[in-house]
């Protein structure tokens, strides 16, 4: 167990950012390259704190904590299951994503299928940039999760420990299957030239997988109302008005790029070398269990912390209390 | 427990079809009528057994056993669960289906809400016509066995037991999350011009919720392929495929009728008084085992019997063996 090297109580600084030129031509991992692409950083909390990588699902990006009303505020804050009072936290735009790294245009082509062991190749440019190599650890969660292996595979030396959270070595089908018929969508919708309403209809989708029958149940049981021409459910203008909030802050085109990207992961997790605390949620409805038991068991340096909650794959942005131990015994357990 | 009328083996006869004329303006559960509606029906069996009307998910129809190659095919037939060398079958075109029952016409303008208990009315009009009531049993799965309940309802001396499969008295939201999302991507297709292209995805996303996580590792764990311009996997080869295989036979509009049909039923299972043989499925992601346990205690004279089958919801169109003691017990048992 080694503690924080500076444990002291922090006076936190004035947030970071900036953006690092990648390598050009930046080699993709399913082919193709970047040209002139760059990846967004954001970093928050105490100077001279150690240093974590937090990075989470497909729409995530580079605000990452409460100070930032970023999201995974819940989790990543002063006090919080990742403390911006004990550690600073380094966020990054995804590429392919919709904000400021390299991504495709709205309306644009298409980009060549990006992998997370891309973003792991983008990120160790990032961090190496920054001048602060070995990250304490990355916490990833969803994709952030997959990208968070990929760094120990590709880039073990960038981190000393790896928190993941609703990720594996591999893809469960069904999930794929949700997220090919979302992907569809957006095309369709790209095709019938109405791409933000594809995207309003994939989220509605999505929102549906990252969630759980209990939930669901519990907040959507009530009756049909009658609108104008037909009825409608509770849970529709629950799923319709996060999707048309989705639409409001993300591309179509990288909803097509990101959400291919989880399903082109596999690993051999006998290959990771640093030490990996797993994060498995029970309800997990795209993650299920068994893959995580499988995956952990595969890991050379793998402990395996369960959660129970009724927000399945969301779990990681909801369980901010159930999620503090488990930080806490990664942050200053085993290292590389 | 009461035999059949007649157990001698049968002739085989012809199947006999028609089209009953239904009461103009025929009024609709949820408002509206409709007017010179008429239903299809069609009866395969040897002649003078007692007759069994058999309905099914909203895209069945009256073909319904093996000699037809019909929806049922597994499990209605000679020799069969549904022995049809010892009973007759009824089937019935769906009102607001794509076949010869009155329906809405592709391209044509929307009906107004549809119900199980439309259906059970317009099926009690047949089954009069046809001078068959009451009816030995009626046996539905999914949609079917919403209906089979609303002519327990409504019609109660229409039949003597139901055999009701994977349908309870309400409808969990996360169903109808997974359905609300199919019917506004196939309203898209039809605003964007591509109401086929909509029903495809729709499709496609039906396939997930009627089969299990299980079935799609054990078929579907395989590895994508790189297409012209992207990677495909093994579960969307298949999703799309089903998805065109559907668009060849059903209407995009039957679709949403029916499909909010489904949503909209909500019954109180205390009134039900014919005698109910209930079919859970264990692994059915669209009618929760427990809904079913609690559906089956409020009954007044109802009982359960469970299966489990890597084909969740779609285990009685697939498990024909498991279901022919189920169909023994309730068509040889107790009954009004």
């Amino acid at each position: 167990m080694s503690a924080p090297a500076n444990p002291a109580p922090y006076q936190v600084d004035e947030p970071v950012e900036g953006v690092v030129r990648l390598p050009s031509p930046f080699p993709l991992h399913h082919g193709g390259a970047l040209t002139n692409a760059v990846m967004a950083w954001r970093i928050v909390g105490p100077a001279g704190a150690p240093l974590v990588l937090a990075v989470g699902g497909i729409s995530g990006h580079r605000r990452v904590g409460a100070a930032d009303r970023g999201w995974w505020s819940p989790v990543v804050g002063a006090g919080r299951a990742l403390d911006t009072d004990r550690y600073r936290v380094l966020g990054v735009d995804y590429l392919g994503g919709s904000a400021d790294s390299t991504g495709p245009a709205c309306g644009g082509p298409l980009l060549p299928s990006l992998s997370a062991f891309d973003q792991a190749d983008a990120i160790a440019s990032v961090v190496r940039a920054l001048g602060e190599a070995p990250l304490h650890a990355v916490a990833g969660a969803s994709y952030g999760g997959q990208v968070a292996l990929a760094i120990g595979l590709r880039h073990a030396d960038l981190a000393r420990r790896l928190l993941v959270i609703s990720a594996a070595d591999r893809i469960h089908p069904m999930a794929s299957g949700w997220r090919a018929v979302e992907r569809e969508i957006v095309r369709f919708g790209i095709r019938t030239g109405d791409a933000a309403g594809g995207l309003k209809l994939a989220r509605a989708l999505a929102m549906c997988t990252y969630r759980t029958p209990r939930e669901f149940e519990a907040r959507f049981g009530g009756e049909p109302r009658r609108d104008a021409d037909r009825f409608r459910l509770p849970i529709e203008d629950y799923l319709f008005a996060r999707g048309d909030a989705y639409v409001a802050q993300y591309r179509p085109e990288s909803f097509i790029a990101l959400s291919e990207s989880i399903d082109l992961f596999r690993i051999d997790a006998a290959q990771v070398r640093v030490p990996v605390t797993a994060v498995a949620v029970r309800e997990d409805e795209l993650v299920p269990y068994d893959h995580m038991q499988a995956f952990v068991a595969r890991l050379p340096a793998g402990r395996l912390a369960t959660l129970d909650s009724i927000y399945g794959h969301d779990a990681f942005l909801k369980e901010g209390d159930a999620l503090r131990p488990i930080f806490a015994d990664c942050l200053e357990g085993p290292a590389r």
